[in-house]
């Protein structure tokens, strides 16, 4: 059995690891932790667990850590996150690392979109989490960083067209709408819930953390720089973020050949699905799949996703890396 | 042109006021004030308001208000309102309170569920604002306390009834759901979207305010002592308030009667429509109206009430009752 | 392995179903059936099921059930059930029937809501999925009728009061409110969405076929004839029903006994809890487990419950039946 | 008074031009028509009506509306119309017809999406309904043709830079998010609650109908061709259309210069709002305003606009072209 922390117990990704490890054969929990004013039983915590979880959530102890986990999924914010994350591997846990504290390889961009990095040293081993494109960094590491939700489902929408060079890497536009969830679990007057339902807007306008990440990712994929504008919207529901990406074609790239290129490159991938048409987010609700459909229209290319932000793009994703890691079957817990 | 000045103008039931007064042939909004903190042009308060509102919204001054209104809305919250009403009054304006500071007739009661009230006297002149019930009272008075939200829809749902003594005055027990808009728009936990969205349930469990409202009232209307078992419920949805009230009938009530007897009681009040079946929110969303219906059903009167409860729960029947207090057509602004 | 069959693969608890026993770790489904007309690849009908069910939904073949599966899941409506339910029997499975069909035990009651039963001798020795309060009857037979939604909330919330005789028999009044997936899978006009959303009504006022069931119920457990009057209302949300159910208190009873009184009733029923406030919807959303809070409050039971409609209304508490009736962990696949 | 027929009254443009023409003090309805099958008392086909409207919805009689209107809202759907507007201007009214049937100068374009086009005379007068653009076309015409929900959106949005030619015409993506009432009133499994709630997907991918619309328009606007790449997606809400358009700047455009382009632009325009952030679905719900938002952003233009679908992206821009068309205050009715 894999035994798993959860540091940072406390917030929506933590919770919903919690109900994923529930569900896993081969793993089980065995220390949760959060800050102590967000600490008691996890049942009173999270009202959902009521009578499905007797562990407490208390304060890190480091050695507690050491004794009870293999691994230690970081649900923690970003710039507090590579606070810890030294701490909890010398501990002698694999970590897998929600924030973007690993994410970002260039520094230098990381300090612009955050604050001066304090761990560049295990920034630099740190496998990016997309196994769909990263599996074999990530099988050979010891800190894995869980992508951003958006990058995971944008990337999945266009990898193949960018690793076969069929999209102009200086056109892409990853126009995206989010469910609630993403914003975690603080009241704001944004997420309050007569300003946010039956409501929808754009957010971010040309600022957004997540659009360098989206630029390694895909400039890795691709073998050559490329440029993104990113733009996320949020919508007045829970779970989800349906991508909808839009960029020039290279020449000679031909609506006829997506669906079989998609095929191809996703043949091995159990979690990606290739649409006949329109991706739902009601259809990856819970689960840790994405739906993808690329089309080829009047010149432009325009790829969809469909993922749940807060599985395949972080609880979820964190599972099939710990099974990545760990060498279990990657379904396991997620099927 | 009666000339009306919004006090507390910042918060949801002061934006529909001010949408109201737009619409009101014989009203103008002539002053807005709020919390320093919360002033700015009324179109930055509330961007639903670009284009469309050149008032600032400022802190009161008592001067400027005695010049510039007829009539002040009071928007403020419980136990706060005591404190400024006197002052409006004294500015010579006729003021309508939306706070409970007014409405409760017997100070033990009022001080037993908020704190010691601090203006018995003007407490002793205020009418109650539900004119379908107390129209003369209303007429007569500078100081109106408007009802609350839930006491409107239960008492207009079963008033026929008490008034005709068909329902036992000790059975009768309000089962309320409300729309998130009564909470305010102070930012909580109970109300972050991700929280709230896809949820239901009861609130207040056996200790809320509005019973003792609902108690004078009915006991008013019924001319003797009611006991009121009101149980709130919050559901996913932004407006209204539907009232499910339930009682024993007394012997000889017959369900045949109901209809003819609620369409007499009713025959001169244009905002409450009698229905021939289901009462629902979305009929009554953005109006003044009140549509209801009650049965007999094995032995139970269930009577059925649906409101907006920032219309006819607040904001409309406030300007409802300033049309009754300034003698224009009462459903002006209200169509 | 215990080997599934779903009759009426084709609806919202055929889905449901089919997604519990995906992670139930002694059961497998291996037959999916359906009106020809709604036959197909699983993952074509339910688009939630791509790439992770590799079975076709077909016609019903009695004797590919006889040779395929131990259990048949009979999803079909109300009436049309009681067609096909002696055949399932005659092929050598165990049924659990999700319609009403098999009950109510009293067939006059049956057939002046529904029609004329034409399946009186299994009727006779079916015994009523409810394990919490039924478990031994259901442990000895082949045929479950699986409890209604409706019924299953309210008699979680009361069972105790009922069995202790803490509560008048002929008080009760079941006030509810369901999520839409209540209504089944056809479009009509009501379920909309421009019509239900943002809406929240009472329905079948006075008529409901639920109400029966509740009495034959609650009657049963209180060893005495119950009066019910049931009232559903339908809100703008997916999953669950909070029951809200009301009645007047035998002489004696107290508040404060009531939440040992619940504690020990439901002692060895992992999947009821008991909350120390109020139940909430998205608590139990996705789960088979019931949170129920009882009170007397001024002369009145007032008792709580919630429940996600679809799984312990429906398909969770199925698989539950399943697991009883093969003595397998009765929480397998529902953790 | 301005009397006002609508034709096709039963559906949701008609029920909102009801709302709309309640309140606009020089306007009265006189005549409300529908299919035979949906006609009956307003307040009956519309509960929200009911005791605010004692019209009668009929089948249409052209003699009764020569007599009893002077302009009539044609809500029919695309292709009946152009059956009935012939009539209707010969029974001596003028038409503001709802439908795309009059939108579409080339007939080629028309035929292509649509069918066989049977009143080419009409086509050629009509003019296009955007009071902003159009304004001086539509003084001097019997013949309105509303625009479309999405170009109306799409079009306020860019109309600045295309007008000024500051946008690449061959790079034009429009991504719009609508809510649900676009849909119109008969149910569907698309627009089932539970399929449509929680979800938000894109539609008709590389086919939509506004297309062409949308490239007439702006092409006139532009003075030369211009090609746009339209692709809607539906999300859980009721009203709204969230336009994010992208494009190509020309050479030389700036960041700098868009807001005062837009200021200058849209200056005597009361329903265009230029925002300083993010345009908002809930700030413009119920209004007939549009707020507007443009950027230049890493060589991306990207401009967002927010309007209410069912108000100015149809029966409150009919109110507005009915103002203009009669010669009164253009935003009576609508403030």
């Amino acid at each position: 059995m894999i035994r798993v922390a959860i540091i940072g117990a406390s917030g929506y990704t933590g919770a919903e690891s919690i109900r994923i490890v529930f569900r896993h054969q081969e793993a089980e929990l065995t220390y949760l932790t959060a800050l102590p004013e967000e600490c008691g039983p996890a049942e009173e915590v999270f009202p959902q667990f009521r009578g499905r979880c007797d562990l407490p959530i208390e304060p890190l102890d480091l050695n507690k850590l050491s004794e009870s986990a293999d691994v230690a999924l970081c649900c923690l914010p970003h710039k507090v996150s590579m606070g810890f994350v030294p701490k909890l591997l010398d501990a002698g846990v694999k970590v897998i690392d929600f924030s973007a504290d690993y994410r970002l390889k260039d520094v230098d961009v990381y300090e612009k979109f955050y604050q001066k990095h304090t761990d560049t040293a295990n920034l630099a081993k740190a496998a990016y989490g997309l196994p769909e494109l990263f599996r074999d960094e990530i099988k050979s590491t010891d800190l894995v960083a869980n992508p951003g939700c958006f990058p995971t489902g944008a990337m999945l929408a266009i990898a193949p067209l960018l690793k076969e060079g069929l999209i102009e890497p200086d056109s892409i536009i990853v126009s995206s709408v989010t469910g609630s969830s993403g914003a975690g679990k603080n009241p704001s007057n944004v997420f309050h819930f007569p300003n946010m339902n039956e409501n929808l807007f754009p957010y971010g306008i040309g600022v957004h953390r997540h659009m360098p990440e989206m630029e390694q990712i895909a400039g890795a994929v691709a073998g050559t720089n490329v440029q993104v504008l990113f733009q996320p919207h949020v919508g007045p529901f829970d779970r989800g973020i349906l991508s909808s990406v839009y960029g020039r074609p290279k020449a000679g790239a031909k609506d006829e050949q997506f669906d079989e290129l998609y095929r191809e490159f996703y043949k091995n991938e159990p979690f990606v699905q290739i649409c006949k048409g329109s991706p739902a987010l009601k259809d990856v609700a819970g689960t840790n799949y994405a739906h993808v459909y690329p089309r080829l229209i009047k010149g432009h290319v325009a790829a969809f996703s469909a993922i749940d932000n807060l599985v395949k793009g972080a609880s979820g994703q964190a599972i099939q890396n710990m099974n990545v890691l760990f060498g279990v079957d990657e379904m396991m817990g997620l099927k």
